[in-house]
């Protein structure tokens, strides 16, 4: 029997999440509350029920899901209300803008009993699954550094995610979901440091783009990389591994690959550039390097709501741990604190 | 009247100077010197009159110029040897491994009246001169930040290059390129800090590659990345303007220009990938942004030379100018320094 699901806010993410359950074969959607009257009126005029108020949706007593899709700020305070009530709740990313703050709602999750998860719903996004295929195959063997790159030039939507107080700017928006997917890649390495530069081109507040480094102990590096003000995009990913490199140049496209297959360097013959010779680009060949492109792995954004629900039945574990969670915030809060004081910040995976 | 020239050191560079100086309008082939015996066969071979020492060769009294294309840690003796015997003198890049040892030889070069230069023939690389073009036109407005790439996947030529006692490694063989590079675009802004991280992929004694950024007191920030493990390259050249952003994705190649008409951000329309909608990665069209390639600079390394002669004439002024070199040598010094730290390094343009 499928879950009822209501949301509060009506944004472009709660509008999203509306569409999702009105399209799902696990959640029935019963209705929405937003404060503001214009977009209360819209779900109206969308066919949507709407709550008298967030408490009239979280005290209705035949709603089994809360979502929460509301600037940053407002989070928590609804989302230990609706954990009280006796929900289970999906907050949207960022889930918070502290690790303490974020404790005091995992506080809440675990006295109430209910189902408590973060929106990172970019876990199913098709150039992440490529590369986490490609990671997990080994194909390539062990990764030796690992970049994502969200390059965009609309700046920072116009809107709450401009302002500090609403817990706004890139790091925060994409940030979250990006440093998510490469933690899911990098399970068990331990981060060692974290270094990250901030960027505020069309708006001094908050980053409207950052450069994130993490070192992990056991050599790796990954680094994400976004920017709101970049007329042409770099590649979305690209990862050096011991065997080979890999590299999607858009997230519409495939996974290009080029496998090594004898590394060959006794005679390597230079090329002519137009002020002198290099061998460090000459080019390789089809005799050492096998290049091919990976089919775009199937994915269904459905399933999030779908294990969520089996979770909430106890048929799965749930995908989104809370200390995944946790573990990216922690990033997300090194982060600042290495943009503020300029030095890369050591990273205690233990605390 | 062509001066004659005459290299020390037959080698990959030794050679190309040699190969320079046959076909050049200024300089006239006499001799090389190589403590190789098999190097100096092969010259001999290639018809090309062979010294009998490097001492025989700098105490020639026809000999105008004298070359330096040896390892790196045997420049400055030669250099100074040179200049003593009243040479003019060109050396190979990297003229040394610190800014004490290359004070060395401009104080040589001071007393000795002649004409020291260093051979930064990459000013003439056509990406390079296409990025500079861009850049000094101000047609995209001020930089932002500027990436330069250079990706192989080679790994370090199997000599003497793979040997910290010879100063081998990235940082010296192709950084001393880049940030020269950067630093001809970057003439009169201060620098703040550089920061650096090298890789040992297939080397363990000098960097195989490096990650460097340096950001100016005016808030430009330059990025030098060199890959010798990189079996797919990133793009060669990346600079995000005020006005919009230019782009080689390789040294063969034209630059891609996107320039900014109108910013135009109130109604973002976003766009649905596999797992959510973006605004941020919303694409635009050409009603605000015109998209454009940019010629390929004609460009002649024989102008190096050119130039070299003209200012031993007094008739120009020297291109590569000891404060120049000076500069690179002192961010290649504070790479050093930044790498084994771990943190940025701050610079002082004065010292």
């Amino acid at each position: 029997m499928k879950k009822n699901l209501a949301v509060i806010g009506y944004g472009g993410q709660g509008a999203w999440h509306c569409k999702q359950a009105l399209s799902s074969d696990v959640v029935n959607l019963v209705g929405i509350y937003d404060i503001r009257e214009i977009r209360r009126e819209a779900a109206k005029k969308d066919g949507i029920f709407v709550y008298d108020s967030n408490e009239a949706l979280i005290n209705d007593e035949k709603v089994d899901i809360v979502v929460i899709a509301i600037p940053n700020d407002d989070h928590a305070q609804w989302v230990i209300k609706a954990l009280e009530a006796g929900k289970n709740v999906i907050c949207e990313k960022p889930v918070e803008m502290s690790v303490a703050a974020l404790d005091k709602m995992l506080d809440a999750a675990d006295k109430s009993g209910k189902l408590f998860s973060v929106h990172q719903n970019r876990r199913w996004d098709v150039d992440f699954l490529a590369m986490k295929q490609i990671a997990n195959s080994f194909d390539l063997g062990k990764i030796i550094n690992i970049e994502s790159r969200v390059h965009g030039s609309r700046g920072i939507p116009s809107d709450w995610r401009c302002e500090k107080a609403h817990g706004g700017g890139m790091i925060l928006d994409w940030g979250v979901h990006l440093i998510d997917q490469l933690l899911q890649i990098f399970k068990t390495e331990e981060i060692d440091t974290v270094y990250c530069e901030t960027t505020h081109i069309t708006n001094k507040e908050v980053d409207d783009g950052f450069k994130l480094t993490m070192r992990f102990k056991t050599g790796e590096r990954a680094y994400v990389e976004v920017g709101t003000y970049n007329f042409i995009a770099l590649p979305r990913f690209y990862m050096q591994c011991e065997k080979g490199t890999a590299l999607i140049r858009d997230w519409r496209e495939k996974a290009q690959v080029a496998k090594l297959k004898a590394w060959n360097e006794k005679e390597v013959l230079p090329v002519q550039t137009a002020a002198g010779i290099t061998k460090t680009m000459a080019p390789r060949d089809e005799i050492t390097i096998d290049s091919y492109e990976i089919e775009r792995p199937v994915s269904d954004v459905h399933d999030y709501y779908r294990n969520y629900v089996a979770a909430i039945d106890g048929k799965e574990e749930s995908l989104i741990k809370h200390s995944e969670v946790r573990r990216v915030m922690k990033v997300m809060e090194a982060a600042f604190e290495s943009d503020k004081t300029g030095v890369p910040v050591k990273f205690d995976e233990t605390k």
